[in-house]
């Protein structure tokens, strides 16, 4: 592992050092490539696909592993999408001149190395190797044992493309060996990689957070709340109730808990619990929310720590902004939270007393999603806070470093020997 | 541990909620209540001093322990001057409105809580407190046994200041409990801790690195790099030389190897011999540099990778540009390489070719300092690729998150039974 993680530095300097338009040429490349050995990849798919049957995996495990015609068309459009992204690196982003004529500036440069660690997806093979190119890194993809015929057709493809641009292949580095002890030691490489993502369920997520030395940038839940203030206009926050939990409640940006002001809550929850159950929403609430709405099963507090990732929803009566605010921050996860209110103080006290990578005041939680807020392609969402908070795109795979042009200028005009303490 | 931590966690919150004003008359009011108490602090500092003499320290060591009225009038005057930075939270860096008509910005909060590590200077206690409580975070302060009468002085008057202020006191927690095992668990509160960042040397730098579960920001060491190009103007390399070398040679961004153009050795590297040699710097040199002169010692390769901290330098003439930059590489620390040269292209590919924080052209490497760069008050400096790199001023103590002001919009229109797949 060590030895390909180095190959993999190596490589990723000369990434670093490309054109925007060279990385531009070498993504749309690769998406012909993809497209063109669709054939290839599906073969490839059909041996996973027959092993994880044999091995009974679950149905909706095995729908994300599939490929078809329409997925690979999809992950080539994708990669053309990254193709186009503006590109961070070189980007100055200030320029000050010092007293001293010195001029400082802060350029965008690669991370580096970036190892993705995550399941069985095999368009993420292709979705973060893209997103890592395109910001001038090297990556080191780490799939789940499930897609590894698909991922190799994929990675393999991608190698092609840089080995038929005189690049080193080694940019995209497909780990093999899949023992535990082999991703351990892939995330004990300080010296060589520069940041880990892991991507899936929780349990992968606590195993890297765990093992690594290196730096990992994480989410482990979305625990995403809706609040309906006492002046919250209640069409509005039932079409946030209803998109937030039903258009995709898979998704870690779906609500999980909708808190309630005791002042609304008779008028509201009833019109809220027939939307939900026409949506089939399985509501589960406070013992108040259980005299307005009879027959609902009871919320427990693991209940209200939960991603359900499903169609149930935890229910809360409380009685004013700052109960709510202390349910959130008693039982979420950093993620995202909402508040529907036409009062523009109590939407100013909910956004700074929460301190989750996002806060929206009366917009769906739904839009917590790099596509949505116009980052491009998501190479994941992080509640660390560290580098990135939220939804990170392309920016994120880079970092703020000083160049500096002088004259000559030196610190100190006349230097004679040294006088400061040691330090 | 983790109850003082919690602690620390909850006052964060606290300190995350104050006006500038608020912050600034805080910092104003401790840098008095420091003046005041100037009697207290030195009595406590007194007792690590003896009990320093009685172990044996060494003088570097002493030094730094030290504290006199004039040190005291320093610290209170640090303080006065992070009490005035800019403050950072609440800063809008970006602002877009979506086709749909959301509006998304990226506003900076603070980080949370942030532990200091570091060794016998009880500058730091002040000093780190200071910037972390103006970012609006709580701070955990971890220094070296032998200054614990002094820190828990210090720590101990910045408390009385948040009380009289009636905020609370464990936003500054001082650990007072020095057993390692204290100081692991510390570093693997992942839930409650949001960054810890490392300051002295090597050997408390990689026991922080192996035992943290927490995000750490660190830097091992500055091996810094000079090379003088076949294009250099010399007398401006000759100043760069020194300054680099000799103004403060225990300071991380002073110059450890001076690489030289084969081109121009023969007539640079004897007048840099004399200069280095007025100022009692020992020269250890590659084999063709000892043919140029005669007498210095040979420089192994641990004298290229060594950050000596101390009148030495180590010397080695390349035959051009790129292996200039294939030592620097293979040898530098990724803090600060600088170039003389008057070739803009060699400027060019120097800076690009170079993954170090600070790469300068024509300047001092002593400029690589939050105070020389126009940070303020540095927090550290970072060799770590992600969220800093480089100089870290008060800015790096925040990150960028998501603020989402919206009319009720809503991903999908009109929302049926979820057709997605799960994930």
């Amino acid at each position: 592992m060590r030895n390909a993680a180095l190959a993999c530095r190596d490589a990723a300097l000369a990434i670093a050092g490309l054109s925007d338009a060279g990385k531009r040429d070498l993504l749309m490349a690769m998406a012909a490539r993809i497209e063109a050995e669709a054939a290839l990849i599906l073969a490839a798919n059909e041996l996973d696909m027959a092993q994880a049957a044999h091995r009974g995996l679950a149905a909706a495990m095995l729908d994300r592993l599939r490929l078809d015609g329409g997925r690979i068309a999809g992950i080539a459009h994708s990669l053309r999408e990254v193709a186009e992204l503006a590109d961070p690196v070189g980007q100055v982003t200030r320029r000050e001149t010092l007293p001293n004529g010195v001029v400082v500036e802060r350029v965008r440069v690669p991370l580096g190395v970036i190892a993705m660690i995550y399941e069985a997806r095999p368009n993420v093979t292709v979705d973060a190797a893209a997103l890592c190119l395109k910001a001038g890194n090297g990556v080191i993809l780490r799939g789940g044992s499930e897609a590894i015929h698909s991922n190799r057709a994929l990675a393999g493809l991608l190698r092609q493309v840089l080995a038929e641009a005189d690049l080193p292949v080694a940019a995209v580095t497909l780990v093999e060996d899949l023992g535990r002890e082999t991703m351990i030691e892939l995330l004990q490489l300080a010296d060589i990689v520069d940041l880990a993502i892991p991507r899936g369920g929780e349990g992968l997520i606590r195993f890297v957070a765990e093992h690594a030395r290196v730096p990992v940038i994480k989410h482990y839940k979305g625990v995403c709340h809706l609040y309906v203030d006492q002046a919250a206009d209640l069409d509005l926050a039932l079409d946030l109730l209803i998109d937030g939990k039903v258009s995709r409640p898979s998704a870690c940006n779906a609500l999980e808990t909708l808190l309630v002001h005791r002042g609304v809550a008779a008028s509201f929850l009833p019109r809220a619990a027939a939307a939900l159950a026409r949506h089939k929403v399985a509501v589960r609430g406070c013992e108040e929310t259980r005299k307005l709405l009879p027959g609902i099963e009871a919320a427990s507090a693991a209940d209200f720590a939960a991603e359900f990732l499903d169609l149930i929803i935890a229910v809360r009566i409380v009685g004013d902004l700052d109960a709510a605010i202390a349910h959130i921050r008693e039982y979420g996860s950093d993620h995202t939270e909402v508040i529907a209110t036409a009062d523009a103080d109590a939407a100013r006290r909910f956004v700074s007393a929460l301190r989750s990578a996002v806060v929206m005041v009366n917009a769906s939680s739904r839009f917590s999603d790099g596509g949505e807020l116009g980052l491009g392609a998501e190479i994941g969402i992080s509640t660390t806070r560290l580098h990135a908070y939220g939804p990170m795109g392309i920016e994120a795979l880079t970092i703020e470093r000083y160049v500096l042009h002088g004259q000559g200028q030196v610190r100190h005009g006349n230097v004679v020997a040294p006088v400061d303490p040691p330090g």
